[in-house]
Formats: structure tokens, C-alpha cells, sequence
């Protein structure tokens, strides 16, 4: 069956959904994203994401779509049609199309381009890889200075991607200046003892909405969070440690760079964490 | 009348030509592109921009579009059909669309997206702007750190054109540690007595078509060249500063932050090198 995907106003079959060469984000990367997981065919953390893409667009100067206040419906339309009980709600914005190629913006005529599709993850919660852990290795991150931004800006990311399958591991974390920065698509995190360990937020990281959700219940849950930078060498180190992001939740790291991290296996916190997020999140999905 | 554009081996009407929502350029930057001016109906360093697309592919292990070898003609049938005695063909090649969203490349079978445009720019050569000079800003260099590979992600050299314009500029030059890496789409010199300097080739600028031609040129006209870092501070007491790009040609900067550049009027050096170029360019054009 194909998808059915919303492009504009329209809700089209995929094979008809089609932008313009003149789309300055594909000209110019000149877009911004968001990730929306759908459990229980229920959206997680819908809000915060809503949030996040305003913040977008703000920083970026760029319009709000005409439909802003509908994403909400949109985003049930389409996990309806697509009949999604656990899988993902992709949203891009793109400062739209001029006709024409030119780096200054285009005047306020031009409306952005929205565009959201549907990924079916059956078991999305499941995943046997947080049973196990994944392998990560370490990059130089060689992104752009706004990783606030949620940009498409994505190259680098795919790079790395590609960089750890090479490398037999299951993605990069990505070091500056010494320090981590975050994973390919999502927060890093270490766990030393009864602590979190997690980069501060910046210009620097992405501004994570599951990152936000789960220091929120390590609080609650007794645990001690630090907001601060920390090496490979401290990571490596360290009892347990994790990456965070709307599609894997709370996924655990157990290997770093081929060392295993504390005994190699899956530790305590990281399962109890992944156990508490799903949880509250369910609860809170609309 | 409607440009025709190429998309994929088609010769299309621009109205009619898109591509999919999933073509990775769109989600994810991942894709790179060229800019040769045409003059009199032939195209200027044609080969040297064939080149370097080629070199931009390799680093990012993209496969060479089907129609690599038929660029020339698809360029000359672009310039013909759109009547373009003055003007730019632009191209771009992105890896393509897999029908989803993924970081990791898709397999092999997966072919990469050509599309190509042209503007029209009725007498390019002729630019007022070669005349009097172009005003510059200076803003920090926030770009990924392989600007050697022509990509896509032109977000921030967008930006940085659009702070230039609200200075009331008209174009960026970005500093990194305190040294001038490039403009926002050309390359910068500054000119001190009989010598012109202009940054060192590295992962940290753009390898310039029009600055390779440029500076052979200079050392033709005995003209000293050095290769090397300048500060914004070394660039304000030069005698004459200037940029080049394959659209812009060599463009004399007579203003930066707000001081004049020497005189505050555009010198000798900017406008020889400009005439030597589009002679020479004139001639070798195919």
C-alpha cells in the first residue's frame, strides 16, 4: 500500500509527492525538521516538538507554515491513513520556493513549504537493540556552529552514520575541542555511580525533547544530574552510558571506540530510565 | 517565456520540474552542485567545473550521475534552448531518493538526482557593481569544517548574505580564529603594493575556479602571490581588496565593517585582473 503523505495542504499517494527544484531546501539546505514518534498509534512528546520547530523557525527568520496550528490534526490525519500503531511523524519546513535560485531570502510572498510523511516502526519500543546496547564510535564533529537549530543540514550526521557501519559500530559521538558533543541524531549521556552526565545545553547540541524528559525523571527518581562537557577518556570510564532522541528513547552504549563501557553489558540505569520515559510518555501521548 | 530545465535526462518546463520529497538533497543536504557563467553564449572554465564536481563526489563517495560524460552537451542545449547570451547554468547532483528518510546512504542502485537551470544575466560582464565596488561586512565563519567540497549546505552563507544586507553591505566575509577564510560564495584577497594575498588552499575554503585562473594570471602580469591567513585588521590597511567567484568574475571591495578599503575607491589591481580574466576566459570559452 502506499503511503499517504501531506505536501502543502494536500494529502497525496508518495510517488506524487514532489517539491520544486526552486525548493530552497534542496537548493540551500534552507529547512528545518522534527521527529515525532507515534506508540499506541499515539504521539509522544507531540508539544514539545511543536515548541521546538517554532524555535526554528525564529532563529532562522523563517515564517511559520499557514497550517502551524493544524499540526496537531495533520499529524493524526496521516498516522490514521497510514494505519501507524508505532513509527515516526517526519515534519520539514522549507523556506519554500522562489522560482528561482538566489541566497538572500525570498520576499514574504513566498510560503513556506510543509511537508510530513509517516514511518511504520512495528515494535518501535521493542527494539531488541536496547536489549542489548549499541556500539559507538568517536568522530570529529565537523558540524555547522547552530546545532540548536534542527536544521536539514544533515550531511555530516549521514557521514558519520556511515563512518561507524564502516567501522562495525552503530554510530559516532562526536568530539570538539576534546570534548562530546552528542551523537549523530541524538544526545550522549554517561553514568558514573548514582550520576548523569550529560553536555549542557548550547549552541553546540540540539536541544533534545526526550533529553529534557529524562533528566526530568532521573530527578525524580532520586538520581544526580550534571549538566556539563565530558571526554572519551571519561566516558570510556564511566559505570554505564546511553543516547537519547525521539525514535530509540533511552538507548544504552556498550562499547566505546571497540572498549567496553563499565562491564560491557547493559547496566541498571539506562533500562530503568528507557522504563520510566516509555511509561510517562505513553501516559502523556495524545 | 518559461526556462526549460533538465531534470533526470528530461528537458522539462521549470513549472514541471520536481522532485521527490525524498530526493536527499531536500531531507538532508546531501548533495553538491556548480555555478559556470556563460559569456557570449559560450561557457567559461567549463572543464574546471567538471572537475571539481567530480573531486566534490568523490570526497562524499557519491556515485557520478549516468550523464556525467553528456554535461557539455546538456550545459550547450540548456544555453541554446533558453537563449542565454549572458548568464549562469547551475547543477546539481544529489544522491538521490531511496522513497524514505534514512542517514545511511542507500544501496548502490539508488541513482544519484541531476537537475540543471539556467539564468539569464544580460550583460554579466558589464556588472555597475565592477565599477564602484562592492561593501563588505565581516561575520564569524559558522560553516561545516569540508568547505573544500561544494555542497549543498548553504544555510549559512545565506544568513551571512542577509546580515550583510541588513548592514547595509553587500556581502560577507566570514573570519575563523581570527583569520579571513572566504567570502560568502567567492574568495578574498587583499592587495598590498605589488603583492596580492589571499588565503591558502585547505579543507577550510573553497578551491576556487575562478582564483586558480586568477592567480596564474597575476603571476603572468609578475605580480607577487602569497598564499596565507589575513586578519580582518591586515585587510582594512590593504591597499585594495577584492573577491572572485565564477557568477561575480573578480569584484573589487572598496569597504569593510564601514572603513574604506585604501582609497575607498576601487584601485588598479582589481579591475586589470578582471579585464586579463574575461579576455582569457573569453577565449578558452567553449
Amino acid at each position: 500500500m502506499s503511503r499517504t503523505v501531506y505536501v502543502n495542504g494536500e494529502y497525496l499517494p508518495e510517488e506524487d509527492a514532489k517539491i520544486s527544484i526552486f525548493d530552497r531546501s534542496f537548493l540551500m539546505a534552507d529547512g528545518v525538521y522534527e521527529v515525532t514518534s507515534v506508540l499506541d498509534g499515539k504521539l509522544i512528546d507531540f508539544e514539545g516538538h511543536k515548541v521546538r520547530l517554532e524555535r526554528s523557525l525564529n532563529e532562522l527568520d523563517m515564517q511559520k507554515p499557514e497550517a502551524f496550528d493544524d499540526l496537531l490534526e495533520i499529524h493524526r490525519e496521516l498516522v490514521r491513513a497510514n494505519e501507524i500503531t508505532d513509527g515516526l511523524v517526519y515534519l520539514q519546513v522549507s523556506r519554500g520556493s522562489a522560482g528561482d535560485r538566489d541566497f538572500a531570502y525570498p520576499s514574504e510572498d513566498v510560503k513556506p513549504t510543509l511537508v510530513l510523511f509517516t514511518q511504520n516502526k512495528p515494535g518501535l519500543a521493542d527494539s531488541p537493540a536496547a536489549k542489548k546496547g549499541i556500539k559507538v564510535i568517536s568522530i570529529e564533529d565537523q558540524r555547522w556552529g547552530r546545532r540548536d537549530i534542527k536544521t536539514v543540514q544533515l550531511l555530516y550526521p549521514s557521514m558519520g552514520k556511515m563512518m561507524a557501519k564502516a567501522a562495525g559500530a552503530d554510530d559516532a559521538w562526536m568530539v570538539e575541542d576534546g570534548f562530546v558533543t552528542e551523537g549523530t541524531s541524538n544526545n550522549a549521556y554517561i553514568v558514573k555511580g548514582n550520576t548523569i552526565i550529560t553536555r549542557q545545553l548550547s549552541n553546540d547540541i540540539l536541544h533534545g525533547i526526550t533529553r529534557a524528559a529524562v533528566l526530568r525523571f532521573a530527578k525524580e527518581a532520586q538520581m544526580t544530574v550534571e549538566e556539563r562537557s565530558f571526554t572519551m577518556e571519561e566516558a570510556k570510564e564511566a559505570d554505564e552510558a546511553f543516547i537519547t532522541s525521539a525514535s530509540t528513547f533511552v538507548m544504552p552504549v556498550v562499547e566505546m571506540d571497540g572498549v567496553p563501557v563499565g562491564t560491557g553489558e547493559v547496566g541498571s540505569v539506562a533500562p530503568r530510565l528507557r522504563e520510566i520515559y516509555l511509561d510517562e510518555s505513553r501516559k502523556a501521548a495524545v
